[in-house]
């Protein structure tokens, strides 16, 4: 790991002042496309945004940018060979469909009328994610013209959804048809966030997510607590009781196997992390709670970031209106969801919950377990080249030194890792206050600048130190099953 | 206890004989009127139903018989004093108020047209509870002329409520408030049933309860449970655990303190519980059930009948919509409901319960405990001699041994015991199958008869084998403030 960061690029940096006002201009043409995957009636927004997405992909040079049709909104695809045989192909990650926004939520401007203030855009999808995906046409060009290419560095192919605020839904089986196009040596999700504005920060993983509904059923109707209270199963008791053993004392999960092959962190990485100015009392504040509170022996970013959760998002059954009523009802219902990291297989997971609840009932409960589906985690080393170029980029651009972060929740990302069976890197100038989904969503105008400046390192970068069949995964995937329990080492040196 | 039933008195039988057409004459009529009190429309049919029994009560030949006005629907009083200085005074309890109940609920004759077919006679209120108090006006007309007397041999007073099928809402305190005129020396509950028409039973006690909804917070909306899951209090998972750790692996409740003082069942008891024709299968389909479960050491008759229980009618937090909702959620609730047994307080419990609650709870989840009340259990001992009176005389009616049951539910008796500090005798003659609540409601009228018999034997032998001074409470009870903790000692033999 560099400690020193490298050297700027002045030709870059030159190429990017020239450009960075025609670039703003698009970014703030793009961001009055109200394109909001989630509302039917803006259905044509999102077409519109698509379409004017793959113009300026062929403004900038892109010789193939395509609108791609799913079942639901289109995705948008584009390719720059780089002409080089040995160079190694990248494929970027992001959305242009935005979340709902309206001026009465709170907005101090109108939402799809951006409007700088004060050195920052503000406008709905600033931030999360036409900014962090338009970054890459004025980083493409400024690797061009500073390196005097005609074409990049690496095979650059870019795929850029329109579903991601409303769940991905036909992300995967798009994904999956076009595996061959979207062949890749990485993919660089660029749809994420930093530390802050003065702790440039590199995410390194996701986890990953299963979910699941659990229905159980005792009394055929709700019974009468007086005439068999304390003499048969209850429903919502041994509901609750699931959810309770759930967890031990030490708030570790008691699912046998659960932490079996877990990929735990590393002394280098917990050590980095604590390093980062972490002040929980500010992120209790951010979690609207009261208190810390998880497994022992790890901290609270620890917590989030890198370690695999059971968590009770709902739970129901018998009388919940006012008052009082003295039954035994005849059913309840959990909904948990599991975060997952690198090393736990959602299969496995499933598996054992089933064992586990199947074994924990007693007679005259019925139950049926529903799982919602599985999002593989993700995670990559933080001795990989790849992460290694990344991170080298940014500290040119940012001119200190990257740390490095994880990211607690789960995405389509890590479907990119399990189709095309490649490592994600994360390539992200986000920062906590830009208020994704909130009102006043904005974009740091400076650090959308060190990201275009980061893209504009980062291609020449790769070319030059990674050599993909050196750290590559072991063969590619089978598309049509799902991948193994174990993700597959992603670099010798970890 | 007498193993061999006393023998009938063929002047009370022929009295009733030439009684009984009259007497189910006057139940019909009064089973006509529709007094469901949980249905203002028939607010003026309660009303009516009250005026009728105070007529009836006088036309009996009960010198007092009111009508006693309540902040909802009206009860009925009537007194009949003995003339003897030495008499035991008794009260009578009964509910002359009934379930809603219509032709199309499944009945196969109209609910308030009595129809009689093959010896029972079905309407709303035939055994709940209009012809378990009209019992009382052929009994003591039947006492009076075998015995020739002019009086009954006890001081005879009843109080037949109007709002028992609409959880008595008033009756605390409309006893309280005529505590001075319902003072007796023993309450007699007609509002109960037997084992069945083959094993006519006495019950000795009901079950009391407290119940209260438990409300918890954690975060003050509910979060992502990628960005926070496994790190900070869940409010779902700690009711949850507060539902799984009320009882232990016996099933036993673990609130500490939580069998102080219970009244444990005696070996004689449970021998004479364990002597009744028992079908744990049958039992089972009358609970809806497909499996008995309880605290260890216990059958199930002994389970519902005379142990304490913590039931969770509730639970609630988070999502509960179709399919999944990866939060934790801000807030979830708990029902609870302690079913409790002689020598059991509901302060108490009450108190440990906010203990126990305070001292589970991790920082960051706020709580609060709202009672909804409490109904205190009620327990005649099987030595007690006005309990004696009632089994002798069940078993001169019946020519065959009586056994003994106890109420697993808790009802306005209990107030009774409560505020006027007297024991609690139950004459019921109702079984099983006569649907209380459900359509074709029925009373068995050999039983009814059996009912009357029962009655016109029992105030002659409380007369004169009971002397309650010898048995009873020490001392009136305040009626202003909560009874104590332990029900006071009913007798010197147990």
């Amino acid at each position: 790991m560099s400690s020193i960061p490298a050297a700027p690029d002045d030709a870059v940096r030159a190429s990017i002042h020239d450009r960075s006002a025609a670039f703003l201009d698009d970014l703030v043409e793009w961001l009055c496309i109200p394109s909001v995957s989630a509302d039917p009636a803006h259905a044509g927004d999102v077409r519109r945004s698509a379409s004017w997405l793959a113009g300026k992909l062929t403004a900038t040079g892109f010789p193939v940018a395509e609108v791609w049709e799913t079942e639901g909104a289109p995705a948008v695809f584009a390719e720059w060979p780089s002409g080089d045989p040995d160079a190694p192909t990248v494929l970027v990650y992001g959305h242009h469909d935005v979340q709902p926004a309206a001026l009465e939520d709170g907005w101090l401007s109108e939402p799809f009328v951006p409007e700088e203030r004060e050195g920052r855009l503000y406008a709905r999808g600033a931030a999360d994610d036409k900014g962090q995906v338009l970054l890459h046409t004025l980083g493409v060009q400024a690797h061009l013209a500073a390196s005097g290419r005609t074409a990049p560095a690496v095979n650059l192919k870019l795929l850029i959804e329109g579903e991601e605020e409303s769940g991905s839904p036909h992300f995967p089986a798009l994904v999956q048809a076009n595996a061959d196009r979207l062949a890749c040596d990485a993919a660089v999700v660029s749809d994420t966030g930093m530390w802050s504005g003065q702790t440039p920060t590199v995410c390194t993983g996701m986890r990953g997510l299963t979910d699941c509904q659990i229905d159980l059923w005792g009394p055929d109707q709700d019974i009468h607590s007086g005439s068999f209270g304390g003499a048969v199963p209850n429903p919502a008791t041994e509901a609750a009781r699931l959810a309770a053993r759930l967890h031990d004392e030490d708030h570790r999960v008691t699912l046998p196997g659960f932490y079996d092959g877990v990929v735990d962190l590393t002394d280098e990485e917990r050590l980095l992390f604590a390093e980062l100015p972490f002040d929980e009392s500010a992120w209790l504040r951010t979690a609207h709670s009261h208190a810390a509170l998880g497994e022992a022996g790890y901290t609270t970013l620890e917590r989030v970031w890198a370690r695999p959760t059971a968590e009770l998002n709902g739970i129901g059954g018998g009388y919940q209106g006012p008052g009082g009523k003295t039954i035994i009802p005849s059913s309840a219902q959990l909904k948990l969801s599991f975060r997952l990291v690198a090393g736990q297989d959602a299969e496995k997971v499933q598996q054992s919950l089933r064992e586990w609840v199947a074994a924990s009932l007693p007679d005259g409960i019925r139950h049926e377990i529903t799982f919602w589906g599985a999002t593989r985690p993700c995670l990559t080393p933080l001795g990989h080249p790849a992460l290694q170029s990344v991170v080298r980029s940014m500290e040119r651009a940012f001119g200190q030194r990257v740390r490095f972060t994880r990211e607690g929740g789960s995405g389509p990302a890590a479907d990119l890792q399990d189709v095309l069976g490649v490592p994600v890197l994360f390539l992200g100038i986000s920062i906590p206050s830009d208020g994704w989904h909130a009102p006043n969503e904005k974009v740091e105008l400076d650090l959308l600048m060190k990201g275009v400046e980061t893209a504009a390192y980062l291609w020449g970068d790769l070319a030059e130190h990674w050599r993909p069949q050196e750290s590559a995964l072991p063969g590619p995937r089978t598309h049509s099953k799902p991948a193994p329990a174990t993700p597959a080492p992603l670099s010798q040196e970890e």
